[in-house]
């Protein structure tokens, strides 16, 4: 069974331009306004009042499995189940619910997993069988490109991780029941990521869950005696405890190590965004940066690194995606903290583990844009990447340029409101330009993008001249280049890309960390 | 200006035939029903939706003085004003902020402590003054005093430390401004009370204002660049932060050292209540404990250790308020953890700043009644004092003999969710019986205790058969013995107390953990 979306939607073109639909899921949305346009109002959501009365003296919140859980916890037609997703790919925990809850015999569900991955593929037989009616999360790989062809009844929407997080907050998804994957938790619920055979580091995508969920199960394979020291998710918040023999593939949960890129141009590309931060007067005492887990980023951190150490410059602070690179800037006394978002490889686990100064962050603190301020903002430089950027510094990061989804947000569009957010990318790929007129999928507005950092040069945003005053100042031998004129360069390699052919059906859409509509991506014809 | 409540007040019986107002300041209430009768309703309080765009992009929340923030929160007459009371007697911020708010002009405050003290009884003046309307929260002292005298326009409401979570979460008090003391801050407002000058250990009890209160203010004398690592308290949910001089006199923040009680016979109560848990065998490995910081408790503990090694017994966690006794179980392996709720000397202090075993707990986690469960009623014993206990094991802890308010009920009615709840009494005080025929206030329904110690014997609540076999099982030497027993023989020593001269005006009520009315503090005529 394979339901298309029939009616017509109505679509409206936001601030920037793009067309999206003004009613998705059901649900009246309001058009991307422009960053830092949109006020909100109203309240947050406001979970039911519990009693204690109601849970075990003992605080003994365990029972037999999964289904029993699902079922005490009043499982019906049409629920939202959430899961978290820092065991990644090798996550058993979300499919072990779904699949619980298509024995139990329930239909239409709409799942919220903070992510999905390859190895959860099978959540398309459930939407085959109409146990899950459509999914609200990133989806990498081959359930984005279930969605882009149109399969899914439903809209897609994609949200970063401060939006999920904004999203659920704002109570615009209401989570029935979350589901929990808990390297170690005690039966009171009590739960943490950074020990047990299947240890993750940081629990922070599931916080949002916890508070806000109707229904809380926690799902473990270390169940330790209460307390379990430290916890991140909170058992006053559980309503059950499920143990399982494993919650997933510890191989595929941290990768044993994180590798540095051996293209010699990507290698140049990461010399050169360090060789930018310390031009621009960024790289300096006290300051503080965010790189991702890609080969490009983990490079950049090595050569940052040497030149913190050649001009004797200390970090206050690094964010993660941690990875053995941060540890050792730990460990080398090169920053004070890592704040740490989630956990990449082994190093990062055991250093989370253990030391103090490695914090787990959550979505919260870090980048909902719905509180008091958030972390990300205080950053001064942060290192990312895309599939596409366009000659206005638009970026695309969640579908390739032939319109297919294959990527989530994660923390990227919340990273773009650091000090100088930079875009490290290679001009092209499979020889098709990086750079383009136009982005398939707007992800990120040209206004927040600063830099764009290239094997064949250095573009900065004409709209930071205090950039270009700085790096001009410095004499600095970058080569920093308009964007077009990178781009011309590669058209003439590569020749000009074609634009993708798109249809017109709306199957998924992009929010902005507002929860506006900043794009559609569409049916994949 | 001393205005009083002229006022008819209607008074209903509640479950355990108390009369109690059926409004309080102006708002219905409920009368107990019971202990776990009473089933909540509706919705948690729903905070107002903030964007970061409202807020500086440096994260720099700092504002010249108290004043200044009170009058950016938008302080008007009427407000509600929220301090935390980790600084016990040494705190300076709450006065601060009460005389800044006098100066900007306002009137008729409801100030909402989480515990007040005689350090700050000038807030009596301020009462005088019109500037403060009335207190809700813990009077120690002399604002108890004042109380009692009917000099306080509007009632007094006495919460349990989880009842005052209680109440903020279910929206029954709702903050306007809460001013929170910090011994260590960063400009964003993340703050933590284990460091500092003025470092007090855990700040858990500003946990509630902070995450629902409209405006929130940080008030600081030990500002450090960000990231403050550990936080406590989010700065995703501060508004300001004021930097001062000094939040408060360190010597009465904590105390240097905790004494343990000289007196023989509270030596010989202390030793009793240890040997009691040992009979019934509750000491066993794996339990864990509670016990406040009273002379008594902390004897308790040392003979409790005594034989926790004598028997080569290990705790799994014993629950603070901590002092040194408690650092010195966990040093000497006979705990794994310790869970906190408040520090209460400098050992507890260094220890809590130092050791990831020495845990800090918030009322939410400990405490909260309106929740999936909560960590005092997980705690196998708990040691607490009382001012009165009658025949039937109702309890008083919050006014005298005389019917004079001196206190609050602090975590006490939630500690009786504990597997055991012992009351370790002097059989009299000044000549005065402690056991009485019905307790003047009653703060906690004998239903929920189930032993009393005293030098005279031990009493153990007839409904706790268990309790009764196990010790008989153990043909322990303990002097177990009816109540009536041990208060006939003290009325032989002292003479039968008077009841005390209440008057008939009702100016304070005590709340059960669940926000109904368990009892009425009368003004003392």
């Amino acid at each position: 069974m394979s339901v298309s979306v029939k009616e017509r939607v109505e679509l409206a073109h936001n601030a920037v331009g793009r067309k999206v639909p003004t009613m998705v899921n059901g649900k009246p949305q309001i058009p991307f306004l422009g960053a830092g346009k949109y006020q909100p109002r109203g309240r947050k959501a406001a979970p039911a009042i519990c009693s204690n009365k109601d849970y075990p003296d003992s605080g003994d919140k365990r029972v037999a499995d999964l289904e029993t859980a699902l079922r005490k916890c009043g499982l019906r037609d049409g629920m939202v189940i959430s899961n978290h997703h820092h065991l990644r790919d090798g996550d058993k925990v979300a499919l072990m619910a779904l699949e619980a809850a298509a024995r139990v015999g329930v239909k239409d569900l709409m799942w919220f997993p903070s992510a999905s991955f390859p190895s959860q593929k099978s959540a398309i037989e459930l939407m085959e069988k109409g146990v899950i009616h459509h999914i609200e999360g990133s989806m990498n790989g081959p359930l984005g490109d279930y969605c882009t062809q149109g399969k899914m009844r439903g809209m897609g929407v994609l949200r970063s991780h401060g939006g999920r997080y904004q999203a659920i907050q704002d109570g615009e998804v209401h989570v029935d029941i979350a589901v929990i994957a808990a390297p170690t938790a005690d039966f009171f619920g009590d739960a943490d990521g950074s020990h047990g055979k299947s240890a993750c580091g940081s629990l922070g995508f599931a916080l949002a869950d916890s508070i806000y969920a109707d229904r809380v199960i926690v799902v473990t394979d270390n169940l330790v005696p209460f307390p379990c020291v430290p916890w991140q998710i909170q058992g006053n918040n559980v309503d059950f405890v499920v143990q399982v023999e494993s919650i997933g593939d510890p191989a595929k949960i941290v990768s044993g190590t994180t590798q540095i890129t051996r293209s010699p141009d990507r290698l140049r590309i990461a010399e050169l965004v360090a060789q930018f931060l310390r031009a621009a007067g960024i790289m300096k005492n006290g300051f503080s940066f965010q790189a991702g887990s890609g080969g490009i980023a983990l490079a950049f951190v090595e050569y940052l690194k040497q030149m913190m150490k050649q001009d004797g410059v200390k970090a206050r602070f690094v964010r993660g995606g941690s990875t053995k690179f941060l540890v050792e800037l730990l460990h080398e006394g090169l920053t004070d903290y890592i704040l740490d978002g989630q956990t990449f490889d082994l190093d990062g686990v055991k250093s989370i583990a253990n030391d103090p100064r490695h914090v787990a962050t959550s979505p919260f603190t870090s980048y909902n844009y719905h509180g008091k301020g958030n972390f990300a903002s205080l950053v001064d430089a942060v290192v990312l990447g895309a599939t596409e950027v366009d000659v206005n510094f638009n970026a695309n990061v969640v579908t390739h340029s032939d319109g297919r989804l294959l990527h989530g947000i994660g923390g990227w569009q919340n990273c773009l409101f650091a000090g100088c957010t930079i875009l490290a990318l290679p001009s092209f790929r499979d020889r098709i330009p990086v750079i383009v007129d136009e982005v398939t999928t707007l992800t990120g507005p040209g206004e927040m993008i600063d830099v764009v950092v290239t094997e064949r040069g250095i573009a900065i945003n004409p709209r930071r001249t205090d950039l270009l005053d700085a790096v001009t100042a410095q004499r600095s031998k970058l080569p920093i280049r308009p964007i077009q004129d990178i781009k011309a360069e590669v058209e003439k390699i590569c020749g000009k890309p074609a634009r993708p052919k798109l249809g017109d059906r709306p199957c998924a859409v992009v929010k902005w960390v507002d929860g506006t509509v900043l794009d559609t991506v569409w049916q994949v014809s």
